[in-house]
């Protein structure tokens, strides 16, 4: 399997991704090796912080959405390495028993100096079950030219 | 421990965290759970990558590079949370037996309207041994105002 190349990807192309339901114990794990504060791994502590509870470390969230987008196949076979991101937003909390996905919008396509590859800008907005933004940012994407189509 | 409060922070202070060496378990951990792509997880594809080898997902390097902050103290008992990032930019692959610390500079520090709290917006250089940079990313970080400083 083959996703899309650099070439068939269209501006205000939206990719939705399946769903993902977030744990109590991945987000305590997660937040244990990379987000080890009080309102992402005790329980205690954040039921007495501002969040009234346990909530998701942000860059699990990130890193969540990611994993989510890669599973729809877009970039499977053509990715060719992360260009970075800008506007990161964690917009509301996520909570254990969440379930996100992400909705993928395709901003903009960037050729590079180097003709087997572009840039894909992509905008992720990942959404809770009641339909709420909960992180928005903007990751570009290197994506592989399709054979034929350099130049 | 408490760590510096909001007003506590001044333009240009740089904070250096400790090193912490990622290994080709990590790597493939964390690339199998988020970011399961062939370059991350699978050593025989890697080498025959454009990249030569196993390298790190950006998002365990984001990660990382947090949780390496995190154990300066500097937010520590005072983090009411992630205010999102900007320009996170992945400039150099982490390979496994890579040792990666962080250059924290503060940037900028935005009072928040309401009067416990504000915006300290930092800088992030992660740097690998040879202490070439590997990451940048800017991050705001809401951090509690000192009590008696508010208004």
């Amino acid at each position: 399997m083959v996703g899309p190349y650099f070439d068939d990807f269209s501006l205000g192309d939206v990719i939705e991704t399946e769903g993902a339901t977030i744990t109590e114990s991945q987000i305590i794990d997660f937040a244990f090796k990379f987000d080890p504060q009080p309102f992402h791994i005790d329980i205690e502590a954040a039921s007495r912080s501002p969040f009234g509870g346990l909530i998701a470390s942000g860059f699990h969230t990130l890193s969540l959405s990611f994993r989510l987008f890669r599973d729809t196949g877009a970039i499977t076979g053509t990715s060719m390495g992360g260009g970075g991101g800008d506007d990161l937003r964690w917009l509301r909390p996520v909570r254990p028993g969440d379930t996100l996905r992400v909705r993928v919008e395709v901003l903009e396509r960037i050729p590079s100096r180097r003709p087997d590859r572009g840039t894909v800008r992509l905008g992720y907005t990942t959404l809770n079950q009641h339909g709420e933004a909960v992180m928005t940012v903007i990751f570009n994407h290197i994506v592989a030219r399709r054979p034929g189509a350099e130049g």
